[in-house]
């Protein structure tokens, strides 16, 4: 346990300096950090675990078992478990405030979801396998055709708008052996029927919600805006299609990664000309709105779009996080409009948040096309955010009261009394065995106790229990009858 | 939305009845059935998807992909979410009662957890596969072995007793096509470290409370107790070791299922006499504590057990609940002592849940021996149940406020406004488009909102909006500043 409590101490801290690295490449949870560590160094901790884990009674009866999980993935013991679902909490609450309801979809899909032709990196890593009936299928990299999956089943009796929500893993599988990771979570808003802008102000306005709630503001998180338009806009003008802007996208999204020849040699393969090419490179260098209406021309509508989003944002109180910039593009190859990613303004970390306007993904998949506007947050580099900058709360384990027996005769008495407290609705944690005082003491410590209530032989004769106050330090009998309102 | 809200009406009620008998086998939660339905019955509703879905626009580019999940699984839409997070809600309210900590292991794990030998059917389904890299791995059928993977991940340094919770899904994979589902969810509550009944106890209790707090009772719900103690001790006397108990049970679990000479024909391969069966049979056809007694002697553990046992379940007032069953085994290979299982008493439904003691999982796995004891409960049987009943809550969607403008140019005051309540706490929908007073109100309704404000020129100038309590049906202008008092 203190292993995995420990990525604030020294040797935790030490870890992950040794590993960051390797782990800035998709996830940086440090507290997920100890774990990872723990995966990809069997030489060093592998060895502390089996130490520790192989029995040395008689009734060992094999090797030790890998006690990691599958390589790549996390377990959430309960001091991990609370930090991830104070946050999931958070995602939620959120959501709730801004009236959006909760959807869950599997974790497993067909394959045919994910297949797209546009050489996304999330298409490239598909978690895919063929199950035992011979179906293609996948573990999700990502909620978003689950969603417009489902959205179309419900067809059309379903009222729009729809404000629905998510929080689920996601999947990927790469060869190589970097210590990235294969699985994380990720929060999801979408609104399906709205095609104004106004959807993605609202979805950007739970977001800045979401970050002051944790303690960030606009000093530590900047909103990244474009347009798929500003592409749409300099691909007509060069007479190629609308249907490419999805495919350029992706590979203008991987210019910070692969050579520039490389990205040019895949824009010639879709028709694009040297003209053309050179016109998406001036326009990923606007940073204000004035410089895109002058490139666009009056009137242009990405450019009018991304007027009126600013503006709405001014109202929600959430203009300081936007920050126009055209070269902020996005991987995926379904946007179709406003698209925006987070970044801590240090700019240390990859992306925290990203999303923006798919407006024919329903039809795509053969529906009636729909407006979309959505968003992915993914829950790993927000937590090392947050704890590069000490904003992540204490979160004990805890319960009100401990209860013993001094007696084992006792042991039924002592279960009526717990579960008399627990159906008051008081979180009781009852010792199971004869402990002694000292190891009695500890637990309440450990697990938080604000009384313990000691079930012993004479005061029970008496009608009454001894209650310790483990804060005030202390104690009382108190009638059987009366310890729920002794609280 | 409407064909998936609808269990309770007659539609759904017919076709509930057209498929109970399929559906009987692993899940019957009613709701579900309804998209089970859907799965399984394509030539039916499949074609009504497609009528609704299938785009009459330019727009539609392909042909309609599957609508449908994955067969065997189910979406959550939010009518079904809401239900199931209320169930989950149930779960871990009541773990947390009993001062159990939340953990989660990965859907996916190594292959190795779950391969045992004694010819359960949890091994036989298993949903494995090889992953890209060529490892054999597996959705988890079941949490208890990532549990115990987890505990000795943990190494000596875990403070026992470890009383630790999960909910997490569930899959197995099979070839037929009767309807089966292939994935469930399984609430465990696990006590590991706590080597006397004391722990069944405890968990017995907690499941007591749950179905108390759902509305039920002792005249709704048996748990059948029994102890692998009984198999073990009637072995034991005909010179059987006590290895063999785990897969014995297995065998004997499968009574109901498949021909007595077949059963009799393995427990013959394990190296049974017929004197051997004969004791057992004999063995699971008691149903007091005097006659188990009686047929094991004096002072045998598994009758003081199970005497103790009832004896604590006295205290904490759940008795009525138990019922000693020896024909109750359980399927599961681990187990070493006490088991049992809930069942509805009208005896209509398969095993709500299950548990027992396994006090030699984790040496199995190679680690230092721990007396471990925990139930799993699954999300599907028990909410037909609930059902049947009557006692499944309405759960309707609900905001707070519903936030609208006359004028499209005071967006982004409505935006201020909106934000302004949701800070407060406040869940607020907001009109993201121009819509009709009529639209309005039936989109108030839908939200279950309280209130209704409108942003509108006259009364924004004097720094103003009006407000509709929707039902009281009354309207009045509030200034602004005075909306959050004015609740």
């Amino acid at each position: 346990m203190l292993a995995l409590r420990a990525p604030l101490t020294p040797y935790a801290l030490a870890r992950r300096a040794l590993r960051t690295a390797l782990q800035r490449e998709w996830c940086r949870n440090s507290r997920a950090l100890t774990i990872i560590a723990a995966t990809t160094a069997p030489e060093q901790t592998g060895t502390q675990d089996r130490k520790v884990g192989v029995s040395k009674a008689q009734d060992s009866k094999g090797a030790l078992i890998e006690t990691q999980p599958v390589r790549g993935t996390r377990d959430f013991a309960p001091d991990d478990y609370r930090l991830r679902q104070w946050l999931f909490g958070e995602f939620e609450a959120v959501s709730r405030l801004f009236g959006f309801e909760q959807f869950e979809t599997p974790v497993l899909e067909s394959e045919e979801l994910f297949v797209r032709k546009a050489g996304e990196e999330i298409t490239q890593q598909l978690y895919n396998f063929e199950d035992k009936g011979g179906r293609r299928v996948a573990l999700r990299p990502e909620l978003t055709p689950s969603l417009a999956r489902l959205i179309l089943a419900q067809g059309a009796g379903l009222p729009l708008p729809a404000k629905w929500f998510s929080i689920g893993q996601c999947w990927r599988y790469e060869r190589t052996t970097r210590g990235r990771r294969r699985e994380h979570f990720q929060w999801n808003m979408d609104i399906v029927g709205v095609p104004g802008v106004a959807a993605e102000a609202e979805l950007l306005a739970a977001i800045a919600l979401f970050l002051e709630r944790l303690g960030m503001s606009a000093q530590d998180i900047v909103i990244k805006v474009s347009s798929r338009k500003v592409l749409q806009a300099i691909l007509e003008r060069f007479g190629v299609p609308e249907d490419a802007v999805g495919p350029v996208s992706v590979i203008v999204d991987k210019m910070e990664k692969i050579p520039l020849e490389k990205v040019e040699e895949e824009l010639t393969e879709l028709g694009l000309s040297k003209e053309a090419m050179d016109g998406i490179v001036a326009a990923t260098r606007i940073g204000t709105l004035e410089e895109l209406q002058q490139l666009l021309g009056e009137g242009n509508e990405a450019s009018q779009e991304l007027q009126e989003l600013f503006s709405i944002a001014e109202g929600y109180g959430i203009a300081e996080y936007l920050q126009l910039d055209t070269s902020c593009v996005r991987g995926l190859a379904y946007y179709t409009g406003v698209v925006f990613e987070g970044r801590d303004r240090a700019g240390q970390l990859r992306a925290i948040f990203g999303g923006g306007r798919y407006d024919r993904l329903l039809s795509t998949f053969g529906g009636q096309a729909q407006p979309c506007a959505g968003f992915g947050f993914g829950d790993c580099v927000i937590l090392e955010l947050l704890q590069d900058k000490g904003l992540v709360p204490e979160l004990p384990h805890k319960v009100e009261d401990l209860v013993m027996v001094l007696d084992e005769q006792l042991r039924s008495k002592a279960a009526q009394i717990a579960q008399r407290l627990r159906k008051a609705g008081r979180r009781v944690d009852l010792v199971l065995e004869s402990k002694k005082m000292k190891w009695v003491f500890k637990q309440a410590e450990r697990c938080g106790a604000e009384r313990l209530i000691i079930v012993a032989p004479d005061e029970w004769e008496r009608g009454m229990v001894r209650v310790k106050d483990l804060a005030a330090r202390e104690e009382q009998d108190v009638a059987v009858d009366a310890l729920l309102e002794a609280q």
